[in-house]
């Protein structure tokens, strides 16, 4: 006997009660109750929602014209869709984000949440498959094999659209550092050991042109992954579609997410491979590692305050210490490493996940998948972070860059082409031992005039190429 | 002008409205605007929350032992952190399970909570810090960096507890499938080709025998996490901390946790070494490694029904597809296999972090602590869902594995022995290319006696060492 | 006192005693002193030793354009350059492949090496570095940070090149076999449970697209690697170079190498930035991912040869098993599998590498480029070695295949349009449980006629979308 | 017709010439052909050849005492397993250290060698397998797939003894320098900002400290692979095998080789898995870690000369630049960076191969055990160097230490228990604010007496516990 409270539906293993409150129905429930894994539903992932109602939009459009699916149960469909993305039904997306099934309980859920709400849109109730199915007709001529993977990559498009737009939030901070300290001169460094001067200014342009670099690579790996599989069904060789379908359900799709997609020119080889996201997880990867790099070199030239390096300060964003009174912590570039850890052990699960696929299919997606919406949106995070509690607010200590070019021995380097490999190298020898300057003991030791010296040691000479007299 | 909804906290930035209603306070208030990383609070980590309470509380009777603490104060500590543990304030820890700051975050929120809590039982409002400080009292003689991974440790130790006994639940699940295939003689296989003859029982034997190992490697991982660095304060010198102080506070917190804890000889080593964590880690891996091999096998045992390996059934959880009507997959094995790939992932995370540690402290611990315990409850879940939804369902196709036995030209390795290598080579061979059996070929050849035949391939003399005549 | 069989060099650290007949001098000799890591000289990558001859051969060549190079030590270097090419000094690049510095122990080692080769040339003795010098000269307006990575990319181009010829011969290969297998139906799997039909040659068709698609990318990332930062010399601000030095060496290189190099838009960057090996060794992660899971497939298919799945034969190239007569293991696609293995390896140690460079420079390379030499070296033999000795050979087991479609339930799929998936679920269910055909079922529960079966069940109509009638 | 130059052997797959002067035979000269992967043969692991002379010895012996393997035979073979220890037939094993079929190929040189050997020793000519068989005589009773894990755990147990060894030599390099540097006071850092003092030594301690803990951990792992699998022969139920071998081969295996070994209680568990090594990498890796953190540490302590932390100098044992006169780089403590890295790469190959066992066996051990002794190998390597050519010669600039704490913030924390964390944090603001000293404000604002102040701030009270004045 079951309560108003529930309904009750049928699947191959029998039937199940349903709270008469869920849009969702029994093969949700099922993989509710076989995958207690996370904790974490599949709503996390707003994106991936809207994918999912927006391939099943275009299914029921394509399905229409090729006649079959009726008028109304496509206007339905339609509807219900375009409800799930208003997020009418958000919370009623209840499958854990790790799964088995290679997506089946996702693409169950969405089919089942989409056929009730187009249910009570028609005026029935939900669970009234009779009038409109799950499955025989939201999920008409799809199969989670072309379904999933192909949400997965519009809802990854969308994710890598957003990532782009706060690296270049990211990218116009460092610009604008690099602009601000154009002038500072600096010693650089190699192999954390005095190197020759440069500007600030060239060190902040080094990281926003990376990132420059790394948005190029990422808009790479986002065209990989407009080409979908849709019209491949269950292993790609697109059994029970319309020869038509795959070309029209394409084109409905772009229209539907402005996403220039295309099919995939062999859809059994597109259903098994997991190849474009392999693509964007090292592309990602690479993006972290070049934060990372960049955290790394923020935090070391803000060391201090007074026994560190000191050549910048990071902007306070709260106390750093709850014994150590006073102090104040990188905070936000130890975020943003932590988060590029995170992104680099995501892409080994990602490849593992990959190299696991067997035959006709990847049944691994759900973990690439979760994996992938994780490093792009933590991704994405950091750098909104770091570009509003950090970069925009980093000064110069312009004092003390100033007086370790002074001091600095590195400079012998820009006297090599006038006195010799050999020469700078015991000049520098002997400026190290005694603690005196270069200068005084190229002029010393006869090496170079006064006026010589002042002429190579010209700070604007020193931080770009410049016309050398032939050697003799 | 603040709102009765809203009290004023003050920290080394200036003042900052806190809402009324919450138990955390200025700290806790900068590190959620600094860190919008993930969106899952350290809430998230119940053992992770115990511990912190139980920390604070054995540190509040130390103090109070050392005569630096009153009475009153420390009554009302302790109580708060019981009352923490009893989960009153649960929604108030809501840091970023990722934030920058070595974990200073958490360990203010923990702080100012229990603060709160505390100054509530005494009768006073949230907020009136005079009274009972978060800082000067809660966290007296105490810093981040030896209370936040001290505080790791318990609830890391808590969760290997749990991921033990839901692996001890698989043990005995398999342990049971293979007494009861004990007698199912079947055929063994190496790199995928047909090897010589076992029992099923030996085959499912194994998947019991890897994870019984696989508890002893945890136990011995949670050893070496039960040696913490309370008492170390910033650096490990034990600065501000009295010379009793580190052993009292051990007692208290063992007391509390019923965990043998000891304080590490050395305290400047143990506050920067994550040394144990990243030991866990590695023996987590292999726990991901060795199930995600024994599902693998679960899968390809199972392959079929009619076109795979057929040796046995998972039981049926839910429908396998959307559009193949009655398939079923192995979609419990499938998860399985998931949560190992992040594991694997999470590993390489943990040693990320573990390496960029600097100097006196490792300033990525948090992300540290989220890799382990998403870690360790994922694989618990796995365990439980693993033998509860699988393991315990399976059968045997007793038909099958019967039928490939007899048909099959492995057994021609036992002949060795008798008829030598070269020899039974030429059988093996001749009989793959005919299509005829072993026994017909050896007879035909007159190599042995049907008798001999007979005594040779007894199934019980084939799945275990056997006295074999001396060599003429 | 030296004997004749040396000679004594100087370098900061004072004298040392070189070996008479030794290219190499007192940098390479404290190198070989300081680094006995591996015992595997650099040597061991012909392509690097070839890159390295071919920059400073185009630096000798820019250098005399500037007026800094007398044409007879250009001449000198150019010709020592050319035999360094044609392998006559080989053997004295001797050098750890991994070692520390950044690259300078072999940019010094090719320094004098090249400087001795042309030192002879000009009828001098080994080591009259009055004469020609290797640091004033051979190395004249060069730095190891921006000569090492120049060469590192040049030989990474190099080995590119090399692998894709090796997997287009292997794509070759699996075009070959999916004609030859074009007629081949059989059992599609997915989640390796029996799916719907396909053909055996649409299967390798897939490997080949695979790899197709992996050529494209290695494409790509190959153009990335064009882009070099020679003329940077120290960190990129080319110190010590002529403003038109960067464009004429490069002009030259590129002539040299045949490879269209550009100069990096901006060297600072470029010389502290090892983003374009971080993207390449993704893409071959990517690589190895889809060789491992086509290997995979392949030991999948093959295996039995009475107990497995059995569909294909490998071509036996040798004995399998010390013990087991007449068996035949898949050893080819097995070590393809390894290579993989250590390429995914290998991706993560490029990672860390990446990530742990510091501001001006990383001083990380010569593992990166030790990785990726391997990694690529490795695939090609990897790649080589499947198509000659396994895929080239492979054979269809005709009549197995076609007895598992004839009894498979999969087949039931085709029947959803017209018998709804509701009906075809049960009678899946009861053809699995009665061991009966679907065939059978359909015509006595009168779902079917046997015309309409026979028309639906057509196999050229199983493997690819076909116009559906209308739903009623 | 074959020269007098080769002999003809034969295999399942036919005839082929061998070089007369070669120990290996058929079997070997297929798996040359096969696999030629890397150019890199076994014999570049001594360990392991002198391993499986070992088994081999050890397998002879229980033979004959088993009555199947006559005296003469054993005497032979034992002979030749000894010759081959002392390095005879070195160069004959050739196979490459990558490799399909699960080491078949490497057991199968091991057989062929030594049958030879021993043939020469009884006055036969080699390929005379009629008198001595390879398979028959000295693989009798064996499998690949017992002697290979069994001879790769003998050979990584004598390199983790060889490890040990390095890095206790290094652990005492550390501990003198500790002990060199106990007095110097230095300024502790956490998150790169300056934090509270310390001693010199305590900060080099730690890195002996970590080295302990991590051979303790390698000896537990060493530990674990002690426990063989020899007698399972090919899957583990011991088929051919007397059920007296294992105990016997086990015991005479231990007296030749020294080490404790025991039979694995299950052996078809062991024959399949390979967590020990999973385990053993994961310490490595840990190791690694610990590593690499302790060379960051000291190429950050050393930065400079001049612009850098110049807290020690590193001894300089190489010219750091071809280009920057007189500049010395950290090159040692980069070396064994890079090692870490490598090693932390093989530990995510090992996982792959490890994951990929499926069944009865892990057909990818090769792999693993490549990937192993390289590890092992190269982090031995790298603690030598690193003791030898670096830490011994480290030395401290006192006058920099010093003139850095003097100058300090972070002493204020010190004066917590007396003014208040309040307070001191005003006081820490104010002196970083002014340029001004922590003493200067707090005598300034009247917070503690000049008495007190010397009291609180003397040096051998900052860098331990001590007794605090009760709260008020």
């Amino acid at each position: 006997m079951t309560s108003t409270h529930q309904r009750i539906e049928h699947d191959l293993l029998g039937d199940l009660a349903v709270p008469a409150s869920a849009y969702y129905g029994v093969h949700t429930l099922r993989a509710l109750d076989n995958f207690p894994i996370t904790g974490i539903a599949i709503s996390a992932y707003p994106n991936l929602i809207n994918a999912l109602a927006s391939v099943k939009e275009a299914a029921a459009m394509a399905n229409h014209e090729l006649g079959l699916l009726s008028a109304q149960k496509m206007s339905a469909i339609v509807h219900a869709c375009r409800q799930v993305r208003q997020g009418v039904a958000h919370e009623h997306f209840v499958v854990d984000v790790i799964q088995g099934g290679a997506g089946t309980s996702t693409n169950m859920n969405a089919n089942e949440v989409i056929a009730n709400v187009a249910l009570e849109h028609l005026g029935h109730q939900r669970g009234e498959y009779a009038v409109l199915h799950p499955n025989e007709d939201v999920n008409l001529g799809q199969s989670t094999n072309d379904v999933y993977p192909t949400a997965l990559k519009i809802a990854t498009y969308a994710g890598i659209m957003q990532l782009l737009e706060a690296m270049a939030i990211l990218r116009a901070s460092f610009e604008r550092k690099a602009e601000e300290f154009k002038d500072d001169l600096k010693m650089g460094r190699t192999q954390l050991q005095d190197a020759v001067p440069m500007t600030l200014g060239q060190e902040f342009s080094t990281f926003a042109v990376m990132l420059g670099e790394d948005e190029e690579r990422l808009r790479e790996a986002a065209k990989l992954i407009c080409e979908i599989n849709l019209g491949a069904t269950a292993i790609g060789t697109g059994i029970n579609t319309d020869p038509q379908y795959a070309r029209l359900v394409c084109r409905h799709l772009s229209n539907i997410t402005s996403i220039p997609l295309t099919t995939s020119p062999n859809l059994v080889e597109a259903t098994q491979d997991v190849g474009s996201f392999v693509q964007l997880s090292g592309v990602l990867k690479r993006v972290a590692v070049k934060l990372s790099k960049t955290c790394n070199d923020l935090r070391l030239l803000s060391s201090g305050p007074r026994a560190g390096l000191g050549e910048i300060n990071l902007p306070p964003v709260q106390a750093g210490s709850s014994i150590m009174p006073g102090k104040v912590n990188p905070v936000i570039p130890e975020v943003v490493n932590q988060i590029a850890f995170e992104v680099l052990g995501n892409d080994v699960t990602v490849s593992f996940a990959a190299e696991a696929g067997q035959l006709q299919l990847n049944a691994f997606e759900p973990i690439i998948a979760h994996s992938l919406f994780k490093s792009v949106a933590h991704l994405r995070a950091g750098c909104l972070t770091l570009a509003s509690k950090c970069v925009d607010g980093i000064t110069a200590n312009r004092d003390r860059l100033r007086s370790i070019i002074e001091n600095s021995i590195g400079i012998v380097t820009a006297l090599n082409p006038y006195i010799g490999y050999t020469h700078a190298t015991a000049v520098a020898q002997e400026a190290l031992a005694s603690g005196r300057s270069v200068a005084e003991i190229v002029l010393e030791n006869g090496l170079l005039s006064q006026a010589q010296l002042d002429e190579i040691l010209q700070p604007a000479m020193l931080t770009q190429p410049r016309k050398i007299a032939a050697a003799t």
